[in-house]
């Protein structure tokens, strides 16, 4: 409970800085006997790496990702899995003058009063880069609820600063350095390169999705499966705001509208967003958040340095534009997190409740 | 970890269903020789009470709150606080029919599928009336935040259905049945009492601020201030979206405007809406809530049966026409419930920690 | 995490005083559809229940458990199951001079320091009396895991001071206010008599054991098996030491007799107690344990008052002069719920585990 | 709470395996703002390391500890600390057969019921060598304390076999590899010796204290200081039985002499080991464990393989002949760690309590 662990039935520990010699993570309860490698957890690593589009920071990570325990001859053994990445391209002379002041948006003022130091070194432990363990950490989630009922996550771009951007298809998504479900990108390039001339920056709205999820997961009062998804978006760097299937929508709705009426053939809309009272129906898990737009900009920011004098702050370095635009990976690994820790816990209380009521949206067949 | 338990150092475990003998809460981590007695609870349970104006179900609970242990002489001990309340207008026969049928927007599915069993009297345990243990609890943790910290927090409505309401002044708050920071609510009645006849019913939206709260509170990765605030408010029954300071307006913010600037006098604006890389800046916390609308409706829908034939619901009973009309003062206490978890868990790991720079928003004089 | 919760997934919190209005506990994570009245747990309070002998404390106290919440139609709901028992025997004046002085033995001089301020009724918190919720709950473990297992629990005491008690049979247990496996405990009786005229008191030792618990229980690094059995026993009021299997015997032991030989059979001796590498051989679970003498004596004893100052202790007063008489039915409860604990922790990680090799102690068949 | 996190506020989680390429431990809350350099951290390390006497295991590991995380400019930071231990001197040839037999004492049978599957390359999870991270992080916690509230810890073996080891100053304990209080332990090589010889092996008794304990740790209930130590005690490898104060002895004293007594001057015994209720008095905590003999041994031993069917097993490879040898520094640690633990618990909840009666063990000056 030190805030350096996600879970409690498949936790996962993170540690390291943006510019320390490594970062990590300890998965600690994955269920043993699952084919687990390397190249499994990388392939969600290379999609939120950085450096992959001039849209992005320009730091250069290859992510690459090493096992370091609990797998034995390509199975998991029910032990911890020690993930490293280590870090290889940091350059802290870029981030000099940061410790003598605060900038504006980022946790400098609060880690230094928490503290009474910080680690100046690209934000040291609040960077997004530790954002990466959580990836890994979610791959692993993902595949064996893959395995286990055929879960599948996916996220996509909504809106980038005031462009919202149409659903198109989901197969556009992978093809575009935005995570995009839209054909052509072009106006969404267009203004990230003006804004990155004009030295500012943009916030995004991501939704993340979460298909084939088993009914009945989630803890009725406190650790419903909302509230859990909830504490695992809000968690993410940037996000300012969550909401579960209409959400703020739903303040407009009537209840005639809003309640997902029911047939033989499965739930006739999804207001609810997947849950209801806390517990997963079966219907596809639907989240959106909202995040705000990087700090780190070059455009000088009014500030104050740690005696307290006014000091104008310039950040310089390399920094995402828009820091929604490697987002979407990273929702749709904490949303893996949460139900897979909700998968356990539900078994652990409820493995022998046997309904005879249909399930109607066909996750039990 | 079960799910009833919110908070790990002042850690409230709720207990009770809707139409059973008692509902309660123990609370355990409450710093000792804290004067406290029924009247400091009492206050704020009255605030949520049922059947205080037309616009809220006729169940008639005086919702009295009992101290069953964890005080001596009026003091508490610093040993678990057991709270009950009785209940005392339990009419099950209202609910019979619930049984067979599923309604739409309830938790009558996915309980019975997690459980294989649920009690039908009332809602069971997924009632809202399972909110006034935590008012219950948030009292508490409010007196101990106050005379600690000087913290203090406020709530209203700021939307109800289309209507938004304007902030006028935190005086009218308790001077209308809505909670709502305005002097004139005619309009209020006027709208409620029109979808009361319709057999309709409408959403909310609730803003809660905490001031008074001091710099550092909340976690670096995980256990974020602001990730606890949303799990907490996401927790809350017919919640479906949280914001955090701008929340999703800080997608089209732009990083120039988004970043708070910093002076020797203060923070320059609130878009974090009191928190930094998760952890408090010593500004108001501003939280915004968004309530879906009742699910309880007279007017018929469409369902199935338990067999997973269709069937017609309608929810005859005592119910909110808007959920959202007693929802301030839950928020509130959740909100205090996650500042005095942060409280504590902040001190045990930072004590000893002295800064010398200014702590700008003066909580540390 | 705040001192009165006894499990993570089988949650137990305490609460209540000596001399409070009611001491009791909620049990959060149980199974749902078990059945369960007040009768089941009722039988095990009765086993624990002050003044059923001369040689134990005259206090008279029903200790009668009321359901309040979590069952439903006589059957588990699995929501938390609040279990109350009512105080109906306080007599605060017999404790008068406690709160000027401390108590050799006893946990006065510690909560002083501790909170600042204590409860001296009866020893408020620390009194032995906040084991009957426990004997309560694990009452519910024991029934779930018969039900599901086949597990049993039984206890006995196998010394009190200076006499060793010889194993004859379980069937006396019951039979003899001492829970001796003894047909005659005249012996006993007249040690106890005079022990209680001179105004002394005495330690004991109990065995508790557990059968039919599953292969594959414990977690291998901390909360092995055994680790959290001596979590629980050296919780338990006035307990010194605990032992598994072998236990200090081990010492002077060899490998070549300690470690337990394996046959298509079974295990051919049970040095390990039933665990090995922290995980549950299939084995009984055999548990020792010692408790020291009441620190509750009539003869003086030299202690401080809360000034510094020189004082004479006289402990009047109702009070066992031997806890231990009292303890088999506590032991078998934290016993209970320990392997409920790690039942459903195993299963949450573990439940499509299929082992090939056989279960040589015939669990599963 | 998946079995490889020790502790909640100071929690350290462990991972690796003994033939893996590393292992290490995450710790995270550690008070920010203290000087830690690896020399720290090695210093206990190099205690505990294998290879350093004939009488221990002739593997060979530096056991050399990297800091990966949560130091800056040689200061901790309040983040998450990463130590990892790099595997050096693996020879899984050595334990070829293993994985088709059972060894008798060893978890083969166990980890296999409980995980499907398991890592046989020198008892993969199992193994002792796991100790390693915890003495580190234990040294991370001893540095703190001492700077803190000059607490410090000390042990020594009590008992080897049938030799009991007489205490003749703590002085000696670091000039022999036993760890032994005593100036002359020829008579422990020479039974060491023999034993070696013999193929067998012998167990230990460990005597671990603290001085220097601030009075007030430890929660009323559950979370014991005595309970949390005992858990932390019977966690370690081979642990047996478990001790406070008096411990068994107790049994057989009366109650006019374990108890206590106070005086102005302090406490005048120490039968409670320093815990009374549960909480610390102030008074050094004094712990007894008994270590069972080595299981690994090269005299065969009756078992069966993984059909089920009746094998012989002979273990060879490089084994310490008593494990107890290396103990001290372990239950050091662990004892550190658990004093830690409820450091920062206690004043989290208890920060502000003010007491005006003395502390008579001057823990508080």
């Amino acid at each position: 409970m030190s805030g350096n662990t996600f879970g409690n039935l498949f936790a996962v520990t993170n540690f390291g800085e943006s510019h320390g010699p490594a970062i990590g993570c300890v998965i600690d309860g994955c269920p043993p006997g699952m084919l687990l490698g390397e190249s499994d957890i990388q392939r969600d690593l290379d999609r939120r790496r950085p450096g992959t589009s001039r849209h992005v920071t320009q730091r250069d990570e290859p992510d690459a990702v090493e096992i370091l325990s609990g797998v034995y001859q390509g199975k998991t053994t029910g032990t911890p899995i020690c993930l490293l990445i280590k870090n290889t391209d940091q350059r802290s002379k870029d981030y000099g003058n940061i410790l003598e002041t605060f900038r504006p948006g980022h946790a400098d003022y609060t880690y230094l009063h928490k503290y009474g130091l910080r680690d100046p070194r690209g934000g040291g432990r609040s960077s997004a880069r530790l954002t990466a363990p959580m990836v890994a950490a979610g791959a692993v989630a993902k595949k064996w609820l893959l395995e286990k009922y055929g879960t599948t996550f996916r996220g996509c771009m909504t809106q980038i600063g005031d462009i919202v951007i149409p659903f198109e298809s989901w197969d556009h998504v992978s093809h575009n350095p935005f995570f995009a479900p839209a054909a052509d990108v072009s106006n969404l390039e267009t203004y990230m390169d003006h804004l990155r001339k004009a030295g500012d920056s943009c916030g995004a709205r991501i939704r993340v999705t979460a298909a084939g999820v088993p009914v009945g997961l989630g803890e009725p009062l406190f650790d419903k499966l909302d509230a859990d998804i909830a504490f695992a978006m809000m968690g993410i760097n940037a996000v300012k705001g969550v909401e579960i299937g209409a959400g703020f929508a739903s303040v407009m709705q009537r209840g005639t509208t809003h309640g997902d009426s029911l047939s033989p053939g499965g739930f006739m809309s999804n207001n609810a967003g997947g849950v209801l009272g806390g517990i997963s129906t079966g219907q596809a898990l639907e989240v959106s958040i909202a995040i705000k737009p990087t700090s780190s900009i070059i455009t000088p920011r009014q500030s104050i340095d740690t005696a307290g004098h006014p000091a104008e702050v310039v950040t310089k370095g390399r920094h995402d534009p828009c820091v929604g635009i490697r987002a979407t990976p990273i929702a749709e690994a904490l949303l893996a997190l949460v139900v897979m820790e909700h998968a356990l816990r539900h078994r652990a209380q409820n493995a022998d409740v046997r309904v005879s009521t249909p399930d109607i949206m066909n996750q039990r067949a």
